[in-house]
């Protein structure tokens, strides 16, 4: 038997079966069309703003990183709520046009930029934050080229990275960013060839959960900025502070103590060194923002029996769940937060696996875990499924095509 | 340093630059609009066809499973190929629909078939592979309420697998087809109730590089077809023996010896049960028979240097080449075939990796190998890029789109 993770806080039940903001599971499923369908709750969306609003400084902005969610209603949503929002493409720069986001508010970073995706973020008046001497060259040159301005601020590859991250961004030799100690050179090679200088963002490292991993990295950030501002010799217009909160995915993980986080840089706040005394900060935040705020539902359309093994059979899959799948940068698999949630009440009895639809054994959405016995026509639940999820799955593997997405 | 894959042979180079099937690289990506381009070879499809012809037995059935590649210009070229397409959803349905495939040619598996993916195959007359009792059930009664005689077949779980295979599909309990003690029950059920009985799919594992694997697993196939037959009592209209032919991706691979696969299978066919005297046979190959002819090209965008290391880094990436990325099933990341394309010729100088243009360190093409010297422009070639590329990556993530296709 093995374990699965914690469901997150805010879901309720009616009559047994699962609600998301009032509304139960199959309704909503009707209401989107069918499964498998994707529900990103606003509330809870909200509820998670207006908690880290007050945990964090007054003065941090906090900005949405848009490949965490991508979908329309939920960057309409975010647009009322967050400072400002990172883009990695310029796919990604069109749907927060669409989504009637001001291009001012939006920053876009990335390693593979093309001159075309400079170009528009240059036209549109988008912040660059640049990975290289040589994208810096060519933001330049398009920019003298157009007649523009470019607002460049240089993405730092730290020598630091984020303890207990799920995934690092600094420490060593990175495609990301330009290694700290060359970042003072470039910028006052911006600067001199009438660059708008912005300042620098700083990304250690994604996914923790520890309060005193991500205290220490902010710490070391901002003893960086405030070290490269002193060699550039010129203040820090803004500086954007990366990321890394983390939510509990697994059996055993904790949600991160985002007051002690607030408290500890609110201290760093009320002592900044002179230089940093004009710079405007930020934190970026993708999954923290909206990834337990979603939960993707799929149907049981099939219960089968394989060498005493049950298997619970849905009509979603890896497809669009790829990360619950355990396939996407994980190295061992582990249950997610699953649940029938046509049965959301009832007691577990039975040890199921529940796969998805796709020919393959890959396809596992929770393994051998504990459930209440369920049947043909049953809704499974699968939590924190808010972040990367429709969009950073191979949709249209095995042809079964996208998931409905519905926010409520 | 870290090697590279081999490349597959039947590439060549015209003036320093990779060729395929007489085309410049860099022609192909003028003719399809611009990189991230997959091209997949006409010719190479034909002469691997040609090679299996020749080493199979004659009367074996060779059929081509969608999922690997569906992209349209392909199924086209397969259909004057191939004896018959394997597919797993009604979105591959429509797709052979519309490469002009005839449904008598076509069979469907997938362990989470829909109701209307049911009904859709029976209209057509397409073969169902059942997954279980209760699919079964939902076909013979959806067939029965629309009037027609549903085509079935039961996919079999085998009590063995394919030893070396990358992907076990049977031996143990497996969410795939029907434990095999429990077929002859089943079978003679689909009789009596009306079902047209067409025979048994037996799929134990895929990509396997050693024939003696494949020779044993191909002749416990047969041994429990046999054995199956004589206890449902009829004789086996068709079996398909399941495919597992692999091909080699990484260092050290060694090509399948498809010659003395064939020749152990003619041996088995020589002197085949009179049970399965008039049972007609296929093999069912995707990988295998379009892996080894498609190229993934793209582009260098950027080249930086990160504490001494050397990154290239492309317009392409994980969300068209996930396989290749390291992060589709793989524990260990071991380097594909790469190369660069516009300067094929050249002599490995420096130690380099080469990135995609996503924002996320999962996003490598090919880790610190050599390389002649690239700059920014200089084409990258992916190879073994034509089975699980396009279809199987997340193509929305970061927002950058699917790649462009060409059938050359």
């Amino acid at each position: 038997m093995k374990p699965l993770g914690p469901i997150p806080a805010g879901f309720t039940s009616i009559d047994g079966e699962l609600a998301i903001d009032g509304h139960l599971a199959s309704d909503l499923v009707r209401r989107a069309g069918g499964t498998p369908l994707f529900v990103y709750s606003r509330r809870m969306l909200a509820e998670r703003m207006a908690r880290l609003r007050t945990a964090m400084p007054e003065d941090l902005g906090i900005h949405f990183a848009v490949k965490a969610n991508p979908f329309g209603p939920v960057l309409e949503a975010m647009s009322h709520l967050v400072d400002g929002f990172d883009i990695a493409s310029a796919g990604e720069l069109a749907m927060v046009f669409k989504a009637g986001i001001s291009p001012q508010l939006v920053s876009f970073a990335g390693p593979g930029k093309r001159n075309d995706e400079l170009a528009k973020a240059i036209h549109h008046g988008v912040t660059l934050n640049v990975e290289s001497e040589g994208e810096a060259e060519r933001a330049l040159e398009i920019a003298a080229r157009e007649g523009r301005t470019a607002r460049l601020a240089i993405r730092v590859n730290p020598d630091f990275d984020l303890k207990g991250s799920g995934m690092k961004m600094g420490g060593g030799a990175k495609p990301f960013g330009v290694d700290a100690e060359r970042v003072p050179a470039l910028a006052r090679h911006i600067i001199r060839s009438g660059g708008e200088w912005h300042g620098l963002h700083i990304f250690a490292g994604s996914q923790a959960l520890s309060a005193d991993a991500l205290i220490e990295t902010q710490s070391q950030t901002l003893d960086l900025a405030a070290r490269l501002a002193g060699e550039i010799g010129a203040p820090l217009v803004h500086c954007n502070l990366g990321g890394g909160f983390g939510i509990p995915y697994f059996p055993g993980d904790e949600p991160l103590d985002i007051e002690k986080v607030g408290a500890a840089l609110k201290a760093r706040f009320a002592a900044l060194p002179p230089i940093l005394a004009e710079t405007r900060f930020n934190i970026e935040l993708g999954r923290y923002l909206v990834g337990e705020a979603g939960v993707y539902l799929t149907q049981i359309v099939d219960r089968k029996v394989s060498h005493g093994e049950t298997f619970l059979v849905t009509d979603g899959g890896l497809h669009h769940q790829l990360a619950a799948s355990g396939n996407f940068g994980t190295v061992v698999r582990r249950n997610y937060p699953v649940a029938i949630a046509s049965r959301f009440d009832a007691p577990p009895e039975e040890e199921a696996s529940i796969v998805g639809c796709l020919c393959t054994p890959m396809d596992k959405l929770a393994e051998k875990a504990m459930f209440p016995h369920a049947e043909v026509g049953d809704l499974v639940a699968i939590f924190c499924a808010g972040a990367y999820g429709a969009s950073a799955s191979p949709s249209q593997f095995l042809g079964h095509g996208p998931a409905h997405e519905l926010l409520v």
